[in-house]
Protein backbone atom coordinates (compact mmCIF):
# COMPACT_ATOMS: atom_id res chain seq x y z
CA UNK A 1 0.00 0.00 0.00
CA UNK A 2 1.03 3.37 -0.88
CA UNK A 3 1.89 5.97 1.76
CA UNK A 4 -0.61 9.15 1.97
CA UNK A 5 1.55 11.90 0.42
CA UNK A 6 1.69 15.93 0.49
CA UNK A 7 1.89 17.65 -2.79
CA UNK A 8 2.62 21.09 -4.27
CA UNK A 9 -0.50 21.80 -6.88
CA UNK A 10 0.51 25.21 -8.91
CA UNK A 11 -2.77 24.34 -10.97
CA UNK A 12 -0.38 23.91 -14.09
CA UNK A 13 -0.10 21.04 -15.70
CA UNK A 14 2.87 19.58 -14.67
CA UNK A 15 1.58 19.47 -10.49
CA UNK A 16 -1.88 18.12 -12.36
CA UNK A 17 -0.49 16.06 -14.07
CA UNK A 18 1.60 14.27 -10.86
CA UNK A 19 -2.22 14.39 -8.69
CA UNK A 20 -3.39 12.63 -11.14
CA UNK A 21 -0.82 9.97 -11.24
CA UNK A 22 -1.06 9.96 -7.43
CA UNK A 23 -5.11 9.45 -7.10
CA UNK A 24 -4.37 6.54 -9.74
CA UNK A 25 -2.05 4.92 -6.89
CA UNK A 26 -4.76 5.15 -4.60
CA UNK A 27 -3.63 7.41 -2.36
CA UNK A 28 -4.81 9.73 0.41
CA UNK A 29 -3.89 13.50 -0.82
CA UNK A 30 -3.33 16.33 1.29
CA UNK A 31 -2.02 19.54 -1.31
CA UNK A 32 -0.63 22.73 -0.87
CA UNK A 33 -1.16 25.74 -3.17
CA UNK A 34 0.77 29.25 -2.93
CA UNK A 35 -0.64 32.49 -3.81
CA UNK A 36 2.67 34.68 -3.54
CA UNK A 37 1.75 37.62 -6.03
CA UNK A 38 1.91 35.82 -9.27
CA UNK A 39 0.12 37.95 -12.39
CA UNK A 40 -0.98 33.95 -13.43
CA UNK A 41 -3.29 33.83 -10.43
CA UNK A 42 -5.72 32.28 -12.33
CA UNK A 43 -4.11 28.97 -11.95
CA UNK A 44 -5.26 28.87 -8.75
CA UNK A 45 -9.26 29.79 -9.35
CA UNK A 46 -8.82 26.81 -12.43
CA UNK A 47 -6.86 24.36 -9.69
CA UNK A 48 -10.10 24.89 -7.55
CA UNK A 49 -12.56 23.99 -9.98
CA UNK A 50 -10.56 20.80 -10.69
CA UNK A 51 -11.10 19.76 -6.93
CA UNK A 52 -14.69 20.67 -6.88
CA UNK A 53 -14.69 17.88 -9.95
CA UNK A 54 -12.30 15.95 -8.27
CA UNK A 55 -14.73 15.49 -5.07
CA UNK A 56 -17.75 15.31 -7.50
CA UNK A 57 -16.32 11.99 -8.66
CA UNK A 58 -15.40 11.10 -5.20
CA UNK A 59 -11.82 12.05 -4.42
CA UNK A 60 -11.46 14.27 -2.13
CA UNK A 61 -8.34 16.10 -1.65
CA UNK A 62 -7.52 18.27 1.72
CA UNK A 63 -6.59 21.64 -0.04
CA UNK A 64 -4.77 24.39 1.45
CA UNK A 65 -3.50 27.83 -0.48
CA UNK A 66 -1.08 29.19 1.57
CA UNK A 67 -1.30 33.40 0.95
CA UNK A 68 2.68 34.39 0.94
CA UNK A 69 2.00 37.74 -1.61
CA UNK A 70 2.97 39.69 1.34
CA UNK A 71 6.50 38.45 1.45
CA UNK A 72 7.16 36.63 -2.24
CA UNK A 73 5.19 40.27 -3.42
CA UNK A 74 8.67 42.04 -2.45
CA UNK A 75 10.88 39.86 -4.60
CA UNK A 76 12.83 40.37 -8.08
CA UNK A 77 10.84 38.46 -10.61
CA UNK A 78 8.64 39.51 -13.88
CA UNK A 79 6.21 36.88 -12.29
CA UNK A 80 5.37 39.28 -9.65
CA UNK A 81 6.36 43.14 -10.34
CA UNK A 82 3.99 45.19 -12.00
CA UNK A 83 6.51 46.96 -14.10
CA UNK A 84 8.76 43.52 -15.40
CA UNK A 85 7.37 42.39 -18.53
CA UNK A 86 7.28 38.78 -18.64
CA UNK A 87 9.03 37.72 -21.78
CA UNK A 88 8.35 36.10 -24.56
CA UNK A 89 9.93 33.03 -26.38
CA UNK A 90 11.50 29.92 -25.35
CA UNK A 91 12.21 28.43 -22.24
CA UNK A 92 15.71 28.13 -23.00
CA UNK A 93 16.13 31.48 -23.84
CA UNK A 94 18.45 33.65 -21.45
CA UNK A 95 15.42 36.29 -21.27
CA UNK A 96 13.49 33.64 -19.24
CA UNK A 97 15.55 34.06 -16.44
CA UNK A 98 13.70 37.17 -15.77
CA UNK A 99 10.70 34.41 -14.95
CA UNK A 100 12.80 32.79 -11.97
CA UNK A 101 11.27 33.94 -8.55
CA UNK A 102 14.06 34.33 -6.06
CA UNK A 103 14.66 31.21 -4.11
CA UNK A 104 10.86 29.56 -4.91
CA UNK A 105 11.17 25.81 -4.19
CA UNK A 106 13.12 26.32 -1.42
CA UNK A 107 10.39 28.19 0.01
CA UNK A 108 8.01 25.94 -1.23
CA UNK A 109 9.50 22.82 0.36
CA UNK A 110 10.48 23.80 3.39
CA UNK A 111 6.58 24.60 3.77
CA UNK A 112 5.90 21.12 2.42
CA UNK A 113 8.13 19.41 4.84
CA UNK A 114 7.23 21.23 8.11
CA UNK A 115 3.34 20.36 7.24
CA UNK A 116 4.39 16.46 6.41
CA UNK A 117 6.11 16.26 8.98
CA UNK A 118 3.86 17.43 11.29
CA UNK A 119 1.76 14.52 9.82
CA UNK A 120 3.48 12.32 10.01
CA UNK A 121 4.71 13.22 14.13
CA UNK A 122 1.36 13.88 14.80
CA UNK A 123 -0.56 10.78 13.19
CA UNK A 124 2.86 8.02 13.65
CA UNK A 125 2.85 7.36 9.86
CA UNK A 126 5.57 7.89 7.22
CA UNK A 127 4.35 10.27 4.64
CA UNK A 128 5.72 11.35 1.17
CA UNK A 129 6.09 14.72 -0.36
CA UNK A 130 5.15 14.58 -4.26
CA UNK A 131 6.59 17.55 -6.35
CA UNK A 132 5.71 17.71 -10.32
CA UNK A 133 9.48 19.14 -11.28
CA UNK A 134 10.56 17.84 -14.26
CA UNK A 135 13.51 18.48 -16.60
CA UNK A 136 12.25 21.16 -19.14
CA UNK A 137 13.12 23.52 -16.40
CA UNK A 138 16.40 22.49 -15.49
CA UNK A 139 17.68 24.90 -18.06
CA UNK A 140 16.55 28.28 -16.30
CA UNK A 141 15.48 27.13 -12.86
CA UNK A 142 18.17 25.80 -10.86
CA UNK A 143 15.66 25.27 -8.48
CA UNK A 144 14.22 22.62 -10.06
CA UNK A 145 17.28 20.88 -10.64
CA UNK A 146 17.83 17.38 -9.22
CA UNK A 147 20.89 18.36 -7.25
CA UNK A 148 19.31 21.47 -5.82
CA UNK A 149 16.25 18.82 -4.42
CA UNK A 150 19.09 16.31 -3.05
CA UNK A 151 21.14 19.16 -1.23
CA UNK A 152 17.80 20.95 0.30
CA UNK A 153 16.50 16.75 1.22
CA UNK A 154 19.65 16.96 3.32
CA UNK A 155 19.50 19.94 4.98
CA UNK A 156 15.73 19.16 6.18
CA UNK A 157 16.98 15.84 7.65
CA UNK A 158 19.48 17.77 9.63
CA UNK A 159 17.14 20.35 10.71
CA UNK A 160 14.57 18.34 12.13
CA UNK A 161 13.93 15.50 14.30
CA UNK A 162 12.38 12.16 13.03
CA UNK A 163 12.70 13.22 9.29
CA UNK A 164 13.12 9.96 8.43
CA UNK A 165 9.20 9.36 8.04
CA UNK A 166 8.90 11.75 5.07
CA UNK A 167 10.27 10.78 1.50
CA UNK A 168 10.17 12.54 -1.48
CA UNK A 169 8.37 11.18 -4.73
CA UNK A 170 9.36 13.42 -8.26
CA UNK A 171 8.32 10.72 -10.92
CA UNK A 172 8.69 13.23 -13.66
CA UNK A 173 12.61 14.77 -12.71
CA UNK A 174 13.85 13.69 -15.65
CA UNK A 175 10.88 13.71 -18.06
CA UNK A 176 9.27 16.69 -20.11
CA UNK A 177 6.05 17.56 -20.55
CA UNK A 178 5.14 15.28 -23.01
CA UNK A 179 5.41 12.39 -20.96
CA UNK A 180 3.29 14.25 -18.16
CA UNK A 181 0.53 14.87 -20.80
CA UNK A 182 0.51 10.88 -21.83
CA UNK A 183 0.91 9.82 -18.21
CA UNK A 184 -2.27 12.49 -17.42
CA UNK A 185 -3.88 11.04 -20.18
CA UNK A 186 -3.30 7.17 -18.77
CA UNK A 187 -4.55 8.43 -15.22
CA UNK A 188 -7.48 10.22 -16.45
CA UNK A 189 -8.33 7.02 -18.41
CA UNK A 190 -7.70 4.73 -15.39
CA UNK A 191 -10.01 6.84 -12.83
CA UNK A 192 -12.84 7.44 -15.64
CA UNK A 193 -12.37 11.21 -15.27
CA UNK A 194 -12.52 13.54 -18.62
CA UNK A 195 -9.19 14.92 -19.61
CA UNK A 196 -10.68 18.01 -21.16
CA UNK A 197 -12.13 18.79 -18.24
CA UNK A 198 -9.22 18.57 -16.26
CA UNK A 199 -7.19 20.29 -18.25
CA UNK A 200 -9.07 23.02 -19.05
CA UNK A 201 -8.85 23.56 -15.29
CA UNK A 202 -5.36 24.26 -15.51
CA UNK A 203 -3.59 27.44 -16.88
CA UNK A 204 0.00 27.52 -17.50
CA UNK A 205 0.49 30.75 -18.51
CA UNK A 206 2.83 33.45 -17.38
CA UNK A 207 0.75 36.65 -18.72
CA UNK A 208 -3.21 35.92 -19.15
CA UNK A 209 -5.19 38.21 -20.35
CA UNK A 210 -8.14 39.23 -18.01
CA UNK A 211 -10.48 36.81 -19.24
CA UNK A 212 -7.86 34.50 -18.14
CA UNK A 213 -7.19 33.88 -22.17
CA UNK A 214 -3.47 32.24 -22.42
CA UNK A 215 -0.97 33.97 -24.52
CA UNK A 216 0.41 31.29 -26.44
CA UNK A 217 3.98 32.78 -26.44
CA UNK A 218 5.70 33.00 -23.50
CA UNK A 219 7.92 30.31 -22.47
CA UNK A 220 5.26 28.24 -20.53
CA UNK A 221 2.96 28.22 -23.11
CA UNK A 222 5.30 27.50 -26.17
CA UNK A 223 5.92 23.90 -23.67
CA UNK A 224 2.73 23.29 -23.38
CA UNK A 225 1.65 23.48 -26.67
CA UNK A 226 5.01 21.67 -28.04
CA UNK A 227 3.56 18.81 -26.08
CA UNK A 228 0.01 18.91 -27.40
CA UNK A 229 0.67 19.28 -30.69
CA UNK A 230 3.66 15.97 -29.69
CA UNK A 231 0.92 14.03 -28.60
CA UNK A 232 -1.75 14.98 -31.16
CA UNK A 233 -4.27 16.45 -29.22
CA UNK A 234 -5.82 19.85 -28.61
CA UNK A 235 -5.42 22.14 -25.90
CA UNK A 236 -8.52 22.37 -24.18
CA UNK A 237 -7.42 25.61 -22.63
CA UNK A 238 -8.68 29.12 -24.15
CA UNK A 239 -5.74 31.15 -26.26
CA UNK A 240 -5.77 34.57 -27.15
CA UNK A 241 -5.32 33.67 -30.97
CA UNK B 1 31.91 49.74 4.92
CA UNK B 2 29.59 47.22 5.78
CA UNK B 3 27.00 45.22 3.81
CA UNK B 4 23.27 46.13 4.39
CA UNK B 5 21.87 43.21 6.25
CA UNK B 6 18.48 41.54 6.45
CA UNK B 7 17.70 40.36 9.91
CA UNK B 8 15.24 37.85 11.03
CA UNK B 9 13.49 39.45 13.41
CA UNK B 10 11.93 36.94 16.34
CA UNK B 11 11.05 40.16 19.06
CA UNK B 12 13.23 37.74 21.67
CA UNK B 13 16.38 39.00 23.52
CA UNK B 14 18.74 37.13 20.73
CA UNK B 15 17.47 38.52 17.72
CA UNK B 16 17.07 41.70 19.67
CA UNK B 17 20.91 42.38 20.69
CA UNK B 18 22.19 41.22 17.40
CA UNK B 19 19.61 44.15 15.69
CA UNK B 20 21.19 46.08 18.30
CA UNK B 21 24.83 45.15 17.06
CA UNK B 22 23.68 45.70 13.42
CA UNK B 23 22.80 48.90 14.58
CA UNK B 24 26.25 49.13 16.07
CA UNK B 25 28.02 48.44 12.81
CA UNK B 26 25.63 51.46 11.05
CA UNK B 27 24.14 49.20 8.80
CA UNK B 28 20.90 49.57 7.08
CA UNK B 29 18.74 46.89 8.50
CA UNK B 30 15.98 45.33 6.42
CA UNK B 31 14.08 43.07 8.91
CA UNK B 32 11.61 40.06 8.97
CA UNK B 33 9.32 39.34 11.78
CA UNK B 34 6.94 35.86 11.40
CA UNK B 35 3.83 35.01 12.80
CA UNK B 36 3.37 31.49 12.81
CA UNK B 37 0.52 30.77 15.37
CA UNK B 38 2.73 30.88 18.12
CA UNK B 39 1.05 31.17 21.42
CA UNK B 40 4.05 33.54 22.59
CA UNK B 41 2.84 36.04 20.15
CA UNK B 42 3.44 39.18 22.42
CA UNK B 43 7.02 39.29 21.23
CA UNK B 44 5.71 40.93 17.86
CA UNK B 45 3.68 43.23 20.07
CA UNK B 46 6.78 44.57 21.61
CA UNK B 47 9.41 44.26 18.57
CA UNK B 48 6.70 46.71 17.02
CA UNK B 49 7.51 49.25 20.61
CA UNK B 50 10.93 48.20 20.21
CA UNK B 51 10.95 50.01 16.57
CA UNK B 52 8.78 52.93 17.52
CA UNK B 53 11.23 53.30 20.44
CA UNK B 54 14.34 52.96 18.08
CA UNK B 55 13.01 55.31 15.35
CA UNK B 56 12.08 57.66 17.59
CA UNK B 57 16.08 57.47 18.51
CA UNK B 58 16.94 58.16 14.88
CA UNK B 59 17.52 54.09 13.69
CA UNK B 60 15.01 53.35 11.01
CA UNK B 61 14.12 49.82 10.02
CA UNK B 62 12.33 49.25 7.31
CA UNK B 63 10.59 45.95 8.51
CA UNK B 64 7.59 43.35 7.51
CA UNK B 65 5.68 41.30 9.44
CA UNK B 66 4.92 38.00 7.50
CA UNK B 67 1.59 36.39 8.59
CA UNK B 68 2.61 32.17 8.20
CA UNK B 69 -0.47 30.97 10.48
CA UNK B 70 -2.50 29.71 7.45
CA UNK B 71 -0.11 26.55 7.02
CA UNK B 72 2.30 26.85 10.44
CA UNK B 73 -0.66 26.88 12.70
CA UNK B 74 -1.35 23.27 10.91
CA UNK B 75 2.20 22.33 12.34
CA UNK B 76 2.59 20.23 15.11
CA UNK B 77 3.95 21.50 18.12
CA UNK B 78 3.31 22.87 21.76
CA UNK B 79 4.21 26.27 20.76
CA UNK B 80 1.00 26.31 18.48
CA UNK B 81 -1.23 24.18 19.14
CA UNK B 82 -4.13 24.72 21.68
CA UNK B 83 -4.13 21.71 23.48
CA UNK B 84 -0.35 21.09 23.46
CA UNK B 85 0.78 22.01 26.77
CA UNK B 86 4.48 24.33 26.57
CA UNK B 87 6.82 22.04 28.81
CA UNK B 88 8.39 23.38 31.77
CA UNK B 89 12.14 22.59 32.75
CA UNK B 90 15.77 23.47 31.61
CA UNK B 91 16.28 23.65 27.82
CA UNK B 92 18.39 20.59 27.96
CA UNK B 93 15.41 18.25 28.85
CA UNK B 94 14.26 15.66 26.82
CA UNK B 95 10.32 16.98 26.87
CA UNK B 96 11.54 20.48 25.20
CA UNK B 97 11.60 18.91 22.10
CA UNK B 98 7.91 19.64 22.30
CA UNK B 99 8.56 23.24 21.53
CA UNK B 100 10.31 22.27 18.11
CA UNK B 101 8.30 23.79 15.54
CA UNK B 102 8.89 21.21 12.03
CA UNK B 103 11.19 22.76 9.49
CA UNK B 104 10.76 26.31 10.93
CA UNK B 105 14.33 27.53 10.31
CA UNK B 106 14.53 26.54 6.92
CA UNK B 107 11.18 28.40 6.52
CA UNK B 108 12.16 31.03 7.85
CA UNK B 109 15.51 30.70 6.01
CA UNK B 110 14.27 30.41 2.73
CA UNK B 111 12.22 33.32 2.81
CA UNK B 112 14.89 35.47 4.38
CA UNK B 113 16.89 34.83 1.28
CA UNK B 114 14.60 35.07 -1.32
CA UNK B 115 14.00 38.58 -0.04
CA UNK B 116 17.59 39.27 1.03
CA UNK B 117 18.18 37.83 -2.72
CA UNK B 118 15.64 40.00 -4.19
CA UNK B 119 16.88 43.41 -2.87
CA UNK B 120 20.48 42.06 -3.94
CA UNK B 121 19.62 41.95 -7.44
CA UNK B 122 17.33 44.84 -7.94
CA UNK B 123 19.57 47.06 -5.99
CA UNK B 124 22.89 45.92 -7.55
CA UNK B 125 24.55 45.24 -4.63
CA UNK B 126 25.83 42.66 -2.05
CA UNK B 127 24.13 42.21 0.54
CA UNK B 128 24.17 40.32 4.65
CA UNK B 129 21.63 38.06 6.22
CA UNK B 130 21.78 37.70 9.88
CA UNK B 131 20.28 35.31 12.15
CA UNK B 132 20.44 35.06 15.83
CA UNK B 133 21.01 30.95 16.63
CA UNK B 134 23.21 30.66 19.43
CA UNK B 135 24.71 27.72 20.93
CA UNK B 136 22.34 27.42 23.75
CA UNK B 137 19.34 26.19 21.26
CA UNK B 138 22.02 23.58 19.21
CA UNK B 139 20.57 20.56 21.91
CA UNK B 140 17.31 20.87 21.45
CA UNK B 141 16.69 22.67 18.22
CA UNK B 142 18.46 20.60 15.16
CA UNK B 143 18.08 23.37 12.91
CA UNK B 144 20.05 25.78 14.73
CA UNK B 145 23.11 24.11 14.36
CA UNK B 146 25.78 25.19 12.43
CA UNK B 147 26.03 21.48 10.45
CA UNK B 148 22.21 22.76 9.48
CA UNK B 149 23.44 26.52 8.31
CA UNK B 150 25.72 25.10 6.64
CA UNK B 151 24.06 22.82 4.71
CA UNK B 152 20.86 24.74 3.94
CA UNK B 153 23.65 27.75 2.21
CA UNK B 154 24.55 25.09 -0.07
CA UNK B 155 21.19 24.22 -0.89
CA UNK B 156 20.32 28.34 -1.63
CA UNK B 157 23.76 28.64 -3.50
CA UNK B 158 22.64 25.72 -5.86
CA UNK B 159 19.37 26.71 -5.94
CA UNK B 160 19.80 30.52 -7.28
CA UNK B 161 21.55 32.34 -10.16
CA UNK B 162 23.69 35.26 -8.23
CA UNK B 163 22.99 33.76 -4.82
CA UNK B 164 27.14 34.36 -4.07
CA UNK B 165 25.81 38.39 -3.35
CA UNK B 166 24.33 36.72 -0.41
CA UNK B 167 26.51 35.88 2.43
CA UNK B 168 25.32 34.86 6.47
CA UNK B 169 26.56 36.56 9.50
CA UNK B 170 25.89 34.72 12.63
CA UNK B 171 27.88 36.05 14.88
CA UNK B 172 25.76 34.62 18.18
CA UNK B 173 26.19 30.91 16.50
CA UNK B 174 29.02 29.74 19.40
CA UNK B 175 28.27 32.05 21.90
CA UNK B 176 25.50 32.06 24.51
CA UNK B 177 22.78 34.12 25.89
CA UNK B 178 25.26 35.32 28.54
CA UNK B 179 27.61 36.89 25.63
CA UNK B 180 24.34 38.30 23.74
CA UNK B 181 23.47 40.07 26.52
CA UNK B 182 26.33 41.67 27.24
CA UNK B 183 27.16 42.38 23.50
CA UNK B 184 23.60 44.00 23.98
CA UNK B 185 24.45 46.32 26.98
CA UNK B 186 27.38 47.13 24.79
CA UNK B 187 25.59 48.18 21.60
CA UNK B 188 23.02 50.10 23.92
CA UNK B 189 25.65 52.06 25.47
CA UNK B 190 27.66 53.19 22.56
CA UNK B 191 24.39 53.65 20.75
CA UNK B 192 23.21 55.82 23.82
CA UNK B 193 20.15 53.83 24.01
CA UNK B 194 18.26 52.85 27.12
CA UNK B 195 18.92 49.22 28.14
CA UNK B 196 15.98 48.30 30.04
CA UNK B 197 13.81 50.09 27.47
CA UNK B 198 14.60 48.28 24.79
CA UNK B 199 14.86 44.58 26.83
CA UNK B 200 11.15 45.67 28.85
CA UNK B 201 10.19 45.41 24.47
CA UNK B 202 11.16 41.98 24.38
CA UNK B 203 9.59 38.72 25.24
CA UNK B 204 11.07 35.32 25.96
CA UNK B 205 8.54 33.04 27.42
CA UNK B 206 6.82 30.48 25.49
CA UNK B 207 3.77 30.40 27.50
CA UNK B 208 3.19 33.87 28.69
CA UNK B 209 -0.15 34.84 30.37
CA UNK B 210 -3.16 36.94 29.25
CA UNK B 211 -1.54 40.23 30.40
CA UNK B 212 1.94 38.92 29.11
CA UNK B 213 3.75 38.00 32.04
CA UNK B 214 6.08 35.48 31.78
CA UNK B 215 6.04 32.30 33.71
CA UNK B 216 9.63 31.72 34.46
CA UNK B 217 9.37 28.49 34.19
CA UNK B 218 9.64 27.57 30.57
CA UNK B 219 12.60 26.72 29.42
CA UNK B 220 13.53 30.01 27.24
CA UNK B 221 12.49 32.12 30.36
CA UNK B 222 15.25 29.65 32.50
CA UNK B 223 18.18 30.48 30.17
CA UNK B 224 17.46 34.07 30.27
CA UNK B 225 16.82 34.23 33.80
CA UNK B 226 19.99 32.40 34.19
CA UNK B 227 21.95 35.14 31.95
CA UNK B 228 20.32 37.74 33.78
CA UNK B 229 21.56 36.48 36.90
CA UNK B 230 25.41 36.12 35.41
CA UNK B 231 25.55 39.52 34.39
CA UNK B 232 23.91 40.64 37.83
CA UNK B 233 21.21 43.26 36.47
CA UNK B 234 17.30 42.72 36.64
CA UNK B 235 15.03 41.91 33.78
CA UNK B 236 13.20 44.49 33.23
CA UNK B 237 9.80 42.32 31.96
CA UNK B 238 7.78 41.28 34.04
CA UNK B 239 7.35 37.78 35.49
CA UNK B 240 4.10 36.43 37.17
CA UNK B 241 5.49 35.44 40.38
Amino acid sequence: MNNDVVVSLSGGMDSTGLLLRLLNESRKVYALSFYYGQKHSVELERLKQNLIYLKEKGFDIEHNIIDLSSIMGLFHSALTEKDFKVPEGHYADENMKQTVVPNRNAIFSSLVFGYALSIATRENKDIDIALGVHSGDHAIYPDCRPEFFMSIQDSFKLGNWESDRVNYYLPYMYEDKFFILKDAMDSCKNLSLDFNTVFANTNTCYQPNEQGKSCGKCGSCTERLEAFEKLEIKDPVIYKE
